[in-house]
């Protein structure tokens, strides 16, 4: 951290409250912080290109390394030239390391400090990843940012099993810090970052922090092992007593998390970048997101609505189909209006955070953040 | 005929032995023809956007009365603007009448000269459609050309029922003409052509085509009832008589022809327009058009393939994609392969036809024709 101009280094440009706005330099372009990252999993935004993801605003996009090195394979994307030509995004792309789909979608036979034995969810083969394996995927696969292989415990985990974790991932963290010093003497450049582990006990927090950055001077910080089923406030809480202790000058990227509340909840506790399934999948689900809250695209009600899902929106789909058309797409089944509001989701979360983004520079976040959720929380009742 | 300022005039601009480049204009733009209309079906092209659809360089697409009718019904499209607003395509689009899916999609109770009463496809309801009630459909669709209701036999129907098929036909042709004059007056500018029946019975297609011709001065004929399971060379020998009686300056639409010999062939012959679902749908199964035959995207060859999926194709899809990028998007299941190969397809043929086009108006079309089909059947031996 320090210098301004290294790859993954975060610049706060504006702090209102603990909110803050700022500029984090990656190698493939600048991302403007609060940012949303629309997630591809597997090397693609579910039913979206790469020029709509472009045009919608988004700075970067999530790919999972887990999913890669499974299929199509880490070694294939790296002999076709890396993930960003892969899949045709030029702009910066962070890999999640797969810590979090290891645990909660392979059938895993055996997990000990030396790595994780598991089944792939796909077709049932035998993997054992190992912290330096995973350094070997991402940067084989070249993303700008790559998150350290960590334990990811489930939400309502006990004290012991946290701690348990927070070991794990530590030691894991050092083997990452090491392999991957070996292997970026001659990939591309790009920016490791530790996931800080510790459930909703910010004791276990703080030490997962405080172990964490013994290894080394971090650009930034992943808080791992949040919204994953635990109650809301306790997320809430460990976030505040959390945000104290990291510090100013580093990203802090705050995993899984995109519904709107959470999404304002976070940046006023001060974290900077987000990823979340949420507005894709609710998107091919049929429900839009509205600033008065989500909507079931096949109401009875749109049947005959001439307008846009959502008046003075700047989207592709509110600039070309009426609500009434994009009914159509969803009772008939027809795939357009996957992606239609697939990109009218993105745009809202990317343009939630454009906003978030204004309001803290001129110094008006809370009272922009309590208006734009007592619009939201209007839906609940009017519709 | 004989205007070629009227909506639906078509100009024969060069005739290269009996295939014919032409311009077609319509109240929303002129066709270029040889052309192929990609299908909307429902009021969309099956995951496939507008622009895109501009940008492969389709000039009119079709929708189908039948499907709108039912859902989401044409009174709801007319109040919303009528189709071209409803699905953001501001080209011209023909709208099929629905005979063929009438009797190949729904569940008929009674075929009366009256009409037909069916159950819907959708959800079982029920229904009667006359001659009177498709023109009312197609007017309130607002497509630029509307196609006449026909009774369309199964492809290897004994000579009697053709004979039954061209009589209804003509009969509902007069009750569409006289409907559609009705209508006409208040509605926007639209062109109505008649459907030819009569099978492979040439005779049959004489007389439908003289008995149509009867009712007025048409701006061309659609030509139903081939391509639905009777064998090719008798589709061939139909369509080759035929022409030598078809007005050389009306144009003439060759319904459900998709598949390149068959384009081919059929503008050998002398046909201009043509539509098919065979790209979208191949597409989204997977199969890729390529120069050299149709390819299966999951081919174990692409894996690691890094060309697009025809070099020097200046489609969308081959500008940004690897074969094997496409390849890990069919198997993982991913929508944007279904986008790529359906817009691949649509730009080949589309591209398909603009090179017959070239090669008609430089008087080598036979030539080029030989060469082209020679490369397209190695794919069977070579891949």
């Amino acid at each position: 951290m320090g210098d301004a101009d290294a790859p993954g280094a975060f610049t706060l440009e504006a702090q209102d409250g603990a909110a803050r706005a700022g500029r984090w330099r990656l190698p493939h372009g600048v991302v403007h912080t609060p940012a949303f990252m629309p997630v591809g999993t597997r090397g693609t935004v579910k039913a979206v290109a790469g020029y709509e993801l472009e045009a919608l605003g988004a700075e970067i996009v999530l790919a999972n390394a887990y999913h890669l090195y499974l299929r199509p394979g880490h070694e294939l994307i790296r002999r076709l030239g890396g993930l960003h030509r892969f899949m045709d995004w030029q702009r910066p792309i962070l890999t999640d390391s797969g810590g979090y789909q290891v645990f909660s979608l392979a059938r895993i036979n055996e997990v000990t400090d030396e790595g994780v034995r598991f089944q792939s969810h796909i077709d049932g083969s035998s993997h054992f990843i190992t912290p330096e394996l995973v350094m070997e995927i991402e940067t084989a696969l070249g993303a700008d940012v790559i998150m350290a292989f960590d334990e990811c415990p489930p939400g309502r985990a006990d004290r012991e099993i946290s701690a348990r974790a927070v070991e794990r991932t530590q030691r894991w963290l050092e083997r990452c810090a090491a392999r991957f010093d070996e292997l970026a003497a001659e990939g591309p450049a790009q920016v490791l970052l530790p996931v800080i582990q510790g459930g909703t006990d910010l004791d276990l927090r703080s030490q997962s922090l405080a172990r964490a950055r013994t290894v080394r001077d971090w650009a930034g910080f992943g808080i791992g092992g949040l919204s994953v089923g635990e109650p809301r406030e306790r997320t809430y809480a460990t976030l505040e007593g959390l945000a104290g202790e990291l510090p100013v000058d580093g990203v802090r990227y705050l995993m899984g998390v995109g519904y709107p509340p959470d999404l304002l909840e976070a940046v006023r506790l001060g974290y900077d970048v987000f990823d979340c399934v949420a507005p894709t999948r609710n998107g091919r689900n049929g429900t839009a997101f509205t600033a008065s809250g989500p909507v079931n695209v096949k109401l009875a009600a749109w049947r005959d609505d001439a307008s846009p899902i959502e008046p003075g929106c700047g989207c592709w789909a509110c600039g070309r189909f009426t609500r009434a058309y994009l009914r159509h797409l969803f009772m008939a089944g027809e795939l357009l209006g996957l992606r239609a509001l697939s990109i009218h989701n993105l745009y809202f979360l990317t343009d939630l955070m454009r906003g978030a983004r204004s309001a803290i520079r001129s110094g008006r976040f809370e009272a922009w953040a309590e208006g734009w959720l007592a619009r939201y929380g209007l839906s609940e009742e009017t519709r």
